[in-house]
Protein backbone atom coordinates (compact mmCIF):
# COMPACT_ATOMS: atom_id res chain seq x y z
CA UNK A 1 0.00 0.00 0.00
CA UNK A 2 1.39 3.64 -1.22
CA UNK A 3 1.62 5.89 2.35
CA UNK A 4 1.73 9.70 2.05
CA UNK A 5 4.16 10.77 3.33
CA UNK A 6 4.10 14.44 2.60
CA UNK A 7 2.48 16.72 5.38
CA UNK A 8 2.49 19.25 2.60
CA UNK A 9 0.00 17.01 0.14
CA UNK A 10 -3.31 19.36 -0.25
CA UNK A 11 -5.50 16.79 1.19
CA UNK A 12 -3.90 16.61 4.68
CA UNK A 13 -3.38 20.37 4.46
CA UNK A 14 -7.36 20.56 3.49
CA UNK A 15 -7.93 18.67 6.85
CA UNK A 16 -5.46 20.49 8.50
CA UNK A 17 -7.42 23.42 8.56
CA UNK A 18 -10.38 21.93 10.16
CA UNK A 19 -8.57 22.59 13.72
CA UNK A 20 -9.21 25.95 13.18
CA UNK A 21 -12.85 27.21 13.76
CA UNK A 22 -12.97 29.50 11.15
CA UNK A 23 -12.34 26.14 8.32
CA UNK A 24 -14.86 24.32 10.00
CA UNK A 25 -17.23 26.86 9.34
CA UNK A 26 -16.43 27.58 5.77
CA UNK A 27 -15.39 24.06 4.50
CA UNK A 28 -18.49 22.49 6.82
CA UNK A 29 -16.31 19.50 7.69
CA UNK A 30 -14.45 19.00 11.33
CA UNK A 31 -12.01 16.16 12.49
CA UNK A 32 -13.25 12.81 14.74
CA UNK A 33 -9.76 12.13 16.50
CA UNK A 34 -9.01 8.46 17.63
CA UNK A 35 -10.63 4.61 16.90
CA UNK A 36 -12.85 5.31 19.54
CA UNK A 37 -14.93 8.44 18.33
CA UNK A 38 -14.00 7.19 14.36
CA UNK A 39 -16.01 3.86 14.87
CA UNK A 40 -18.91 5.70 16.14
CA UNK A 41 -19.17 8.64 13.14
CA UNK A 42 -19.03 5.99 10.84
CA UNK A 43 -22.05 3.97 12.08
CA UNK A 44 -23.94 7.34 11.22
CA UNK A 45 -24.34 7.06 7.41
CA UNK A 46 -22.70 9.65 5.44
CA UNK A 47 -20.92 11.48 7.83
CA UNK A 48 -17.45 10.53 7.57
CA UNK A 49 -16.05 11.68 4.49
CA UNK A 50 -12.72 10.14 4.59
CA UNK A 51 -9.99 8.53 6.73
CA UNK A 52 -6.28 8.80 7.35
CA UNK A 53 -4.34 6.49 9.14
CA UNK A 54 -1.15 4.86 9.97
CA UNK A 55 0.46 1.56 8.81
CA UNK A 56 0.55 0.71 12.88
CA UNK A 57 -3.43 1.85 13.32
CA UNK A 58 -4.48 -0.34 10.27
CA UNK A 59 -2.67 -3.28 11.65
CA UNK A 60 -4.35 -2.64 15.34
CA UNK A 61 -7.87 -1.80 14.29
CA UNK A 62 -8.53 -4.03 11.04
CA UNK A 63 -11.99 -3.97 11.79
CA UNK A 64 -12.53 -0.06 11.75
CA UNK A 65 -10.83 0.16 8.17
CA UNK A 66 -13.16 -2.62 7.00
CA UNK A 67 -16.28 -0.89 8.33
CA UNK A 68 -14.79 2.11 6.18
CA UNK A 69 -14.14 0.43 3.21
CA UNK A 70 -17.53 -1.01 3.38
CA UNK A 71 -19.00 2.46 3.57
CA UNK A 72 -17.30 3.79 0.73
CA UNK A 73 -15.29 5.65 2.63
CA UNK A 74 -11.69 6.93 1.16
CA UNK A 75 -9.02 5.53 3.19
CA UNK A 76 -5.43 7.24 3.05
CA UNK A 77 -2.00 5.51 4.92
CA UNK A 78 0.00 8.39 5.87
CA UNK A 79 3.25 7.94 7.70
CA UNK A 80 3.52 8.42 11.59
CA UNK A 81 4.93 12.16 10.61
CA UNK A 82 1.85 13.06 8.49
CA UNK A 83 -0.25 11.76 11.44
CA UNK A 84 1.39 14.28 14.10
CA UNK A 85 0.03 17.16 11.40
CA UNK A 86 -3.31 16.02 11.65
CA UNK A 87 -3.60 14.76 14.91
CA UNK A 88 -4.60 17.20 17.99
CA UNK A 89 -3.47 14.79 20.24
CA UNK A 90 0.33 14.81 21.97
CA UNK A 91 0.47 10.96 21.36
CA UNK A 92 -1.89 10.61 18.40
CA UNK A 93 -3.69 7.29 18.26
CA UNK A 94 -2.99 6.88 14.38
CA UNK A 95 -6.72 7.22 12.99
CA UNK A 96 -8.43 11.08 11.67
CA UNK A 97 -11.61 11.15 10.25
CA UNK A 98 -12.72 14.12 7.92
CA UNK A 99 -16.70 14.20 8.59
CA UNK A 100 -19.74 16.24 7.43
CA UNK A 101 -20.56 18.53 9.83
CA UNK A 102 -23.69 17.32 11.18
CA UNK A 103 -26.85 19.75 10.94
CA UNK A 104 -30.09 19.66 11.80
CA UNK A 105 -33.01 22.15 11.82
CA UNK A 106 -33.61 22.65 15.71
CA UNK A 107 -37.82 21.37 14.68
CA UNK A 108 -36.05 17.97 13.53
CA UNK A 109 -33.83 17.46 16.70
CA UNK A 110 -36.65 18.29 19.22
CA UNK A 111 -39.85 16.60 17.62
CA UNK A 112 -43.31 16.05 19.03
CA UNK A 113 -42.41 13.43 21.33
CA UNK A 114 -39.44 15.03 23.10
CA UNK A 115 -38.89 14.31 26.86
CA UNK A 116 -36.18 15.68 27.90
CA UNK A 117 -33.58 18.07 25.75
CA UNK A 118 -29.94 19.63 27.19
CA UNK A 119 -29.07 23.18 26.05
CA UNK A 120 -25.77 24.65 26.07
CA UNK A 121 -26.28 28.28 27.15
CA UNK A 122 -22.68 29.25 27.89
CA UNK A 123 -19.96 26.40 27.98
CA UNK A 124 -16.36 27.83 27.63
CA UNK A 125 -14.64 24.45 28.75
CA UNK A 126 -14.33 22.32 25.79
CA UNK A 127 -13.84 19.05 27.78
CA UNK A 128 -16.80 20.39 30.21
CA UNK A 129 -19.03 20.52 26.25
CA UNK A 130 -17.45 17.06 25.81
CA UNK A 131 -18.87 15.99 28.53
CA UNK A 132 -22.13 17.33 29.27
CA UNK A 133 -23.22 16.37 25.70
CA UNK A 134 -21.64 12.50 26.90
CA UNK A 135 -24.29 12.67 29.74
CA UNK A 136 -27.03 13.86 28.09
CA UNK A 137 -26.47 10.96 25.39
CA UNK A 138 -26.07 8.69 28.44
CA UNK A 139 -28.98 9.76 29.94
CA UNK A 140 -31.12 9.54 27.10
CA UNK A 141 -31.45 13.26 26.43
CA UNK A 142 -33.43 13.41 22.75
CA UNK A 143 -31.19 16.31 22.23
CA UNK A 144 -28.53 18.78 22.87
CA UNK A 145 -28.91 22.45 21.81
CA UNK A 146 -25.47 24.76 21.77
CA UNK A 147 -25.96 28.37 22.30
CA UNK A 148 -24.22 30.35 19.51
CA UNK A 149 -21.86 32.21 22.37
CA UNK A 150 -20.75 28.44 23.38
CA UNK A 151 -17.33 26.83 22.54
CA UNK A 152 -17.50 25.36 19.10
CA UNK A 153 -19.14 21.56 19.31
CA UNK A 154 -16.89 20.75 16.46
CA UNK A 155 -13.56 21.67 17.94
CA UNK A 156 -11.15 18.48 18.39
CA UNK A 157 -11.35 18.89 21.96
CA UNK A 158 -14.79 18.68 22.36
CA UNK A 159 -15.47 16.23 19.99
CA UNK A 160 -12.99 14.05 21.59
CA UNK A 161 -14.59 14.45 24.86
CA UNK A 162 -18.00 13.41 23.82
CA UNK A 163 -16.13 9.84 23.53
CA UNK A 164 -18.30 9.48 20.38
CA UNK A 165 -21.46 10.93 21.68
CA UNK A 166 -21.92 13.86 19.47
CA UNK A 167 -22.84 11.16 16.88
CA UNK A 168 -25.26 9.41 18.78
CA UNK A 169 -28.07 12.17 19.64
CA UNK A 170 -29.06 14.88 17.40
CA UNK A 171 -26.50 18.21 18.58
CA UNK A 172 -27.60 21.46 16.76
CA UNK A 173 -25.23 24.73 17.49
CA UNK A 174 -24.97 28.25 17.10
CA UNK A 175 -28.61 29.05 18.24
CA UNK A 176 -29.70 32.22 19.48
CA UNK A 177 -30.53 31.12 23.35
CA UNK A 178 -33.68 33.36 23.86
CA UNK A 179 -35.02 31.97 20.61
CA UNK A 180 -34.69 28.73 21.39
CA UNK A 181 -35.84 29.29 24.76
CA UNK A 182 -39.17 30.80 23.42
CA UNK A 183 -40.01 27.76 20.78
CA UNK A 184 -39.09 25.34 23.66
CA UNK A 185 -41.87 26.76 25.63
CA UNK A 186 -44.59 26.52 22.47
CA UNK A 187 -43.79 23.32 22.12
CA UNK A 188 -44.91 22.38 25.64
CA UNK A 189 -41.25 21.60 27.33
CA UNK A 190 -41.14 23.05 30.41
CA UNK A 191 -37.53 25.16 30.42
CA UNK A 192 -35.70 24.45 33.62
CA UNK A 193 -32.58 26.45 34.46
CA UNK A 194 -29.45 24.74 36.08
CA UNK A 195 -27.59 27.50 38.53
CA UNK A 196 -26.09 27.75 41.65
CA UNK A 197 -28.31 30.69 42.15
CA UNK A 198 -31.30 29.07 42.34
CA UNK A 199 -34.29 28.77 44.72
CA UNK A 200 -35.92 25.26 43.90
CA UNK A 201 -33.70 22.40 45.07
CA UNK A 202 -33.52 19.75 42.39
CA UNK A 203 -35.38 16.73 44.54
CA UNK A 204 -38.33 19.57 44.94
CA UNK A 205 -39.04 19.91 40.85
CA UNK A 206 -41.73 17.13 39.45
CA UNK A 207 -39.40 15.89 36.01
CA UNK A 208 -42.07 13.71 34.83
CA UNK A 209 -43.25 16.24 32.60
CA UNK A 210 -40.87 16.97 29.37
CA UNK A 211 -38.19 19.36 29.97
CA UNK A 212 -35.13 21.40 29.53
CA UNK A 213 -32.31 21.75 31.94
CA UNK A 214 -30.63 24.73 30.36
CA UNK A 215 -27.05 24.83 31.51
CA UNK A 216 -24.56 28.08 32.65
CA UNK A 217 -21.20 28.34 32.39
CA UNK A 218 -18.82 26.77 34.95
CA UNK A 219 -17.33 29.67 36.44
CA UNK A 220 -20.08 32.17 36.71
CA UNK A 221 -23.45 30.27 35.82
CA UNK A 222 -26.66 31.86 33.88
CA UNK A 223 -26.97 35.73 32.66
CA UNK A 224 -29.93 36.87 34.76
CA UNK A 225 -31.85 37.56 31.48
CA UNK A 226 -31.61 33.80 30.55
CA UNK A 227 -32.53 32.50 34.34
CA UNK A 228 -35.57 35.37 33.99
CA UNK A 229 -36.45 33.49 30.65
CA UNK A 230 -36.54 30.07 32.39
CA UNK A 231 -39.74 28.58 33.77
CA UNK A 232 -37.91 27.49 37.29
CA UNK A 233 -34.43 28.38 38.46
CA UNK A 234 -33.00 24.75 39.81
CA UNK A 235 -30.41 24.32 42.14
CA UNK A 236 -28.40 20.95 42.83
CA UNK A 237 -28.52 20.83 46.62
CA UNK A 238 -24.62 20.91 48.29
CA UNK A 239 -25.15 18.75 51.43
CA UNK A 240 -21.48 19.52 52.18
CA UNK A 241 -19.09 22.18 52.19
CA UNK A 242 -17.94 22.25 48.61
CA UNK A 243 -19.01 25.70 47.17
CA UNK A 244 -20.05 24.13 43.88
CA UNK A 245 -20.16 20.86 41.31
CA UNK A 246 -18.50 21.90 38.24
CA UNK A 247 -20.96 22.10 34.76
CA UNK A 248 -20.50 18.45 33.99
CA UNK A 249 -21.23 17.19 37.18
CA UNK A 250 -24.22 19.30 37.87
CA UNK A 251 -25.43 19.06 34.50
CA UNK A 252 -25.20 15.07 34.63
CA UNK A 253 -26.48 15.16 37.95
CA UNK A 254 -30.15 17.08 36.65
CA UNK A 255 -29.94 14.84 33.50
CA UNK A 256 -30.00 11.59 35.64
CA UNK A 257 -32.67 13.03 37.81
CA UNK A 258 -34.59 13.52 35.06
CA UNK A 259 -34.31 9.83 33.57
CA UNK A 260 -35.13 8.06 36.74
CA UNK A 261 -38.55 10.54 37.07
CA UNK A 262 -39.37 9.89 33.38
CA UNK A 263 -38.15 6.21 33.25
CA UNK A 264 -38.77 5.01 37.02
CA UNK B 1 8.16 44.81 52.48
CA UNK B 2 11.39 42.40 51.43
CA UNK B 3 10.94 39.99 48.22
CA UNK B 4 12.40 36.71 47.67
CA UNK B 5 13.76 36.77 44.72
CA UNK B 6 15.78 33.75 44.26
CA UNK B 7 14.41 30.48 43.07
CA UNK B 8 17.61 28.62 44.61
CA UNK B 9 16.51 29.71 48.37
CA UNK B 10 16.58 26.87 50.55
CA UNK B 11 12.64 27.13 51.09
CA UNK B 12 11.70 27.71 47.58
CA UNK B 13 14.06 24.22 47.48
CA UNK B 14 12.26 22.81 49.87
CA UNK B 15 8.56 23.91 48.78
CA UNK B 16 9.49 23.29 45.16
CA UNK B 17 10.00 18.93 45.84
CA UNK B 18 7.23 18.61 47.27
CA UNK B 19 5.82 18.87 43.59
CA UNK B 20 7.57 14.87 43.86
CA UNK B 21 5.27 12.28 45.19
CA UNK B 22 8.27 10.90 46.95
CA UNK B 23 9.37 14.03 48.78
CA UNK B 24 5.58 14.51 49.70
CA UNK B 25 5.58 11.54 51.02
CA UNK B 26 9.39 11.92 53.19
CA UNK B 27 8.34 15.62 54.02
CA UNK B 28 5.29 14.63 55.16
CA UNK B 29 3.54 18.07 53.58
CA UNK B 30 2.02 19.06 49.94
CA UNK B 31 1.19 22.21 48.43
CA UNK B 32 -2.08 23.91 47.38
CA UNK B 33 -2.02 26.24 44.72
CA UNK B 34 -4.32 29.26 43.75
CA UNK B 35 -6.30 31.48 46.14
CA UNK B 36 -9.45 28.83 46.33
CA UNK B 37 -7.59 25.64 47.28
CA UNK B 38 -5.31 28.31 50.07
CA UNK B 39 -8.78 29.96 51.11
CA UNK B 40 -10.08 26.68 52.04
CA UNK B 41 -7.00 25.19 53.45
CA UNK B 42 -6.51 28.32 55.48
CA UNK B 43 -10.23 27.22 57.41
CA UNK B 44 -9.00 24.15 58.88
CA UNK B 45 -6.10 25.17 61.66
CA UNK B 46 -3.14 23.78 61.68
CA UNK B 47 -2.88 23.01 57.63
CA UNK B 48 -1.04 25.45 56.37
CA UNK B 49 2.68 26.04 57.48
CA UNK B 50 4.14 29.17 55.05
CA UNK B 51 3.00 30.64 52.21
CA UNK B 52 4.46 32.27 49.11
CA UNK B 53 2.86 34.69 47.39
CA UNK B 54 3.47 37.05 44.55
CA UNK B 55 3.34 41.02 45.05
CA UNK B 56 0.67 41.32 42.40
CA UNK B 57 -1.74 38.19 44.22
CA UNK B 58 -1.61 40.34 47.13
CA UNK B 59 -2.61 43.36 45.78
CA UNK B 60 -5.54 41.60 44.54
CA UNK B 61 -6.02 38.93 47.74
CA UNK B 62 -5.63 41.29 50.73
CA UNK B 63 -8.62 39.34 52.81
CA UNK B 64 -6.38 36.01 52.17
CA UNK B 65 -2.89 37.43 53.26
CA UNK B 66 -5.07 38.78 56.56
CA UNK B 67 -6.15 35.49 57.41
CA UNK B 68 -2.78 33.94 56.84
CA UNK B 69 -1.42 36.47 59.37
CA UNK B 70 -4.44 35.89 61.66
CA UNK B 71 -3.77 31.81 61.53
CA UNK B 72 -0.21 33.03 62.72
CA UNK B 73 1.04 31.73 59.32
CA UNK B 74 4.46 32.90 57.87
CA UNK B 75 3.58 34.46 54.49
CA UNK B 76 6.84 35.39 51.89
CA UNK B 77 6.73 37.54 48.89
CA UNK B 78 8.36 36.45 46.14
CA UNK B 79 8.89 37.83 42.73
CA UNK B 80 6.95 36.34 39.49
CA UNK B 81 10.12 34.41 38.33
CA UNK B 82 10.36 32.22 41.91
CA UNK B 83 6.03 31.87 41.42
CA UNK B 84 6.48 30.10 38.41
CA UNK B 85 9.42 27.79 39.78
CA UNK B 86 6.64 26.63 42.55
CA UNK B 87 3.46 26.57 40.66
CA UNK B 88 2.62 23.49 38.76
CA UNK B 89 0.22 25.70 36.74
CA UNK B 90 0.96 27.47 33.59
CA UNK B 91 0.03 30.67 34.43
CA UNK B 92 0.44 30.64 38.35
CA UNK B 93 -2.18 32.63 40.09
CA UNK B 94 -0.09 33.95 42.64
CA UNK B 95 -0.27 32.30 45.84
CA UNK B 96 0.77 28.75 47.04
CA UNK B 97 0.82 26.66 50.26
CA UNK B 98 2.53 24.33 51.87
CA UNK B 99 0.53 22.21 54.07
CA UNK B 100 1.18 19.56 56.97
CA UNK B 101 -0.25 15.98 55.35
CA UNK B 102 -3.76 15.85 55.84
CA UNK B 103 -3.54 12.18 58.25
CA UNK B 104 -6.26 10.67 59.92
CA UNK B 105 -6.69 7.16 60.95
CA UNK B 106 -9.68 5.33 59.01
CA UNK B 107 -11.33 4.42 62.51
CA UNK B 108 -11.36 8.13 62.90
CA UNK B 109 -12.65 9.22 59.75
CA UNK B 110 -15.30 6.88 59.38
CA UNK B 111 -17.12 7.07 62.66
CA UNK B 112 -19.72 5.42 64.17
CA UNK B 113 -22.37 8.01 62.53
CA UNK B 114 -21.32 7.36 58.83
CA UNK B 115 -23.83 6.95 56.44
CA UNK B 116 -22.31 7.81 53.06
CA UNK B 117 -18.81 6.92 52.27
CA UNK B 118 -16.77 7.25 48.68
CA UNK B 119 -14.04 4.68 48.12
CA UNK B 120 -11.49 5.55 45.57
CA UNK B 121 -9.82 2.02 44.48
CA UNK B 122 -8.50 2.73 41.49
CA UNK B 123 -8.21 6.47 39.99
CA UNK B 124 -5.51 6.71 37.87
CA UNK B 125 -6.76 10.32 36.39
CA UNK B 126 -5.82 13.05 38.96
CA UNK B 127 -8.64 15.24 37.40
CA UNK B 128 -10.88 12.51 37.81
CA UNK B 129 -10.05 12.04 41.38
CA UNK B 130 -10.05 15.01 42.62
CA UNK B 131 -13.17 15.54 40.62
CA UNK B 132 -14.87 12.42 43.07
CA UNK B 133 -13.29 14.06 46.23
CA UNK B 134 -15.31 17.37 45.48
CA UNK B 135 -18.67 14.96 44.51
CA UNK B 136 -18.41 13.42 47.33
CA UNK B 137 -17.96 16.69 49.38
CA UNK B 138 -20.93 18.20 47.80
CA UNK B 139 -22.91 15.22 48.15
CA UNK B 140 -22.32 15.29 51.74
CA UNK B 141 -20.10 11.92 52.24
CA UNK B 142 -18.49 11.37 55.62
CA UNK B 143 -15.20 10.43 54.15
CA UNK B 144 -13.09 9.54 51.28
CA UNK B 145 -11.29 6.70 51.58
CA UNK B 146 -8.39 6.25 48.76
CA UNK B 147 -6.26 2.98 47.76
CA UNK B 148 -2.93 2.51 48.14
CA UNK B 149 -2.61 1.98 44.09
CA UNK B 150 -4.40 5.14 43.41
CA UNK B 151 -2.86 8.46 42.19
CA UNK B 152 -1.66 10.30 45.01
CA UNK B 153 -4.67 12.74 45.90
CA UNK B 154 -1.69 15.20 47.79
CA UNK B 155 -0.68 15.53 43.78
CA UNK B 156 -0.40 19.51 42.85
CA UNK B 157 -3.35 18.34 40.32
CA UNK B 158 -5.38 16.59 42.47
CA UNK B 159 -5.35 19.00 44.95
CA UNK B 160 -6.23 21.81 42.31
CA UNK B 161 -8.97 19.89 41.01
CA UNK B 162 -11.06 19.11 44.21
CA UNK B 163 -11.68 23.07 44.07
CA UNK B 164 -11.06 23.11 48.17
CA UNK B 165 -13.33 19.94 49.32
CA UNK B 166 -9.77 18.08 49.92
CA UNK B 167 -9.89 20.36 52.76
CA UNK B 168 -13.47 19.64 53.67
CA UNK B 169 -13.99 16.19 54.60
CA UNK B 170 -11.40 13.36 55.93
CA UNK B 171 -9.60 11.94 53.08
CA UNK B 172 -7.88 9.23 54.22
CA UNK B 173 -5.14 7.14 51.73
CA UNK B 174 -2.92 4.67 50.94
CA UNK B 175 -5.61 2.13 52.07
CA UNK B 176 -5.62 -1.51 50.70
CA UNK B 177 -9.08 -2.13 49.29
CA UNK B 178 -9.66 -5.98 50.65
CA UNK B 179 -9.06 -4.67 54.30
CA UNK B 180 -10.84 -1.46 53.98
CA UNK B 181 -13.91 -3.11 51.99
CA UNK B 182 -13.75 -5.83 55.22
CA UNK B 183 -13.81 -2.84 57.93
CA UNK B 184 -16.46 -1.14 56.57
CA UNK B 185 -18.66 -4.16 56.71
CA UNK B 186 -17.53 -4.94 60.08
CA UNK B 187 -19.02 -1.77 61.08
CA UNK B 188 -22.19 -2.43 59.15
CA UNK B 189 -21.53 -0.40 56.40
CA UNK B 190 -23.20 -1.85 53.06
CA UNK B 191 -20.36 -1.56 50.61
CA UNK B 192 -21.76 -1.07 46.71
CA UNK B 193 -19.15 -1.46 44.18
CA UNK B 194 -20.02 0.98 41.16
CA UNK B 195 -19.15 -0.62 37.63
CA UNK B 196 -20.22 -0.87 34.42
CA UNK B 197 -20.46 -4.72 34.73
CA UNK B 198 -22.62 -4.69 37.58
CA UNK B 199 -25.75 -6.46 37.33
CA UNK B 200 -28.22 -4.31 39.45
CA UNK B 201 -29.17 -1.50 38.22
CA UNK B 202 -28.90 2.03 40.69
CA UNK B 203 -32.68 3.08 40.67
CA UNK B 204 -33.48 -0.98 42.02
CA UNK B 205 -30.88 -0.25 45.19
CA UNK B 206 -32.17 0.86 48.39
CA UNK B 207 -30.07 3.79 49.23
CA UNK B 208 -31.42 4.85 52.84
CA UNK B 209 -29.38 2.72 55.33
CA UNK B 210 -25.19 3.47 55.26
CA UNK B 211 -23.60 2.27 52.68
CA UNK B 212 -20.08 2.86 50.82
CA UNK B 213 -19.23 3.38 46.73
CA UNK B 214 -16.49 1.70 45.34
CA UNK B 215 -14.91 3.25 42.37
CA UNK B 216 -12.90 1.86 39.86
CA UNK B 217 -10.83 2.78 37.49
CA UNK B 218 -12.17 5.60 34.01
CA UNK B 219 -10.79 2.64 31.54
CA UNK B 220 -11.07 -0.81 33.09
CA UNK B 221 -14.06 -0.73 35.88
CA UNK B 222 -13.11 -2.56 39.25
CA UNK B 223 -10.67 -6.08 39.03
CA UNK B 224 -13.56 -9.08 39.79
CA UNK B 225 -11.55 -9.83 43.23
CA UNK B 226 -12.49 -5.95 44.47
CA UNK B 227 -15.84 -6.38 43.05
CA UNK B 228 -16.66 -10.24 44.76
CA UNK B 229 -15.97 -8.40 48.17
CA UNK B 230 -18.69 -6.29 47.93
CA UNK B 231 -22.52 -6.55 48.77
CA UNK B 232 -23.57 -5.37 45.72
CA UNK B 233 -22.08 -4.69 42.14
CA UNK B 234 -24.42 -1.53 40.55
CA UNK B 235 -24.64 -0.06 37.18
CA UNK B 236 -25.73 3.26 36.21
CA UNK B 237 -28.05 2.91 33.54
CA UNK B 238 -27.14 3.79 30.40
CA UNK B 239 -30.14 4.97 28.50
CA UNK B 240 -28.78 6.49 25.11
CA UNK B 241 -26.15 5.14 22.74
CA UNK B 242 -22.91 6.20 25.14
CA UNK B 243 -20.36 3.28 25.79
CA UNK B 244 -20.42 4.54 29.66
CA UNK B 245 -19.95 7.64 31.44
CA UNK B 246 -16.38 8.32 32.67
CA UNK B 247 -15.38 8.26 36.58
CA UNK B 248 -16.20 11.14 37.73
CA UNK B 249 -20.01 11.51 36.01
CA UNK B 250 -20.86 7.99 37.65
CA UNK B 251 -19.35 8.36 40.97
CA UNK B 252 -21.22 11.87 41.37
CA UNK B 253 -24.52 10.22 39.85
CA UNK B 254 -24.34 7.25 42.54
CA UNK B 255 -23.50 9.87 45.62
CA UNK B 256 -26.44 12.15 44.56
CA UNK B 257 -28.71 9.22 44.42
CA UNK B 258 -27.06 8.06 47.60
CA UNK B 259 -27.75 11.66 49.17
CA UNK B 260 -31.06 11.83 47.63
CA UNK B 261 -32.47 8.68 49.70
CA UNK B 262 -30.80 9.53 52.44
CA UNK B 263 -31.75 13.11 53.01
CA UNK B 264 -35.09 13.21 50.96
Amino acid sequence: MTELTSARSPRVLAARRLAKRAFRARDRRFLAEGPQAVREALLEPGTVVELFHTGEAAAREPRLLDSAAAAGVATTQVSAEVMKVLAQTVTPQGVVAVCHLLDRPLAEAVGPGAQLIAVLAHGRDPGNAGTVIRGADAAGADAVLVRDASVDVLSPKVVRSTAGSLFHLPVVAGLPVEGTIDRLREAGIRVLAADGAGTVLLPEVDLAPAHAWVMGNEAWGLEEAVRDRCDEVVRVPIHGKAESLNLAMAATVCLYASAAAQRG
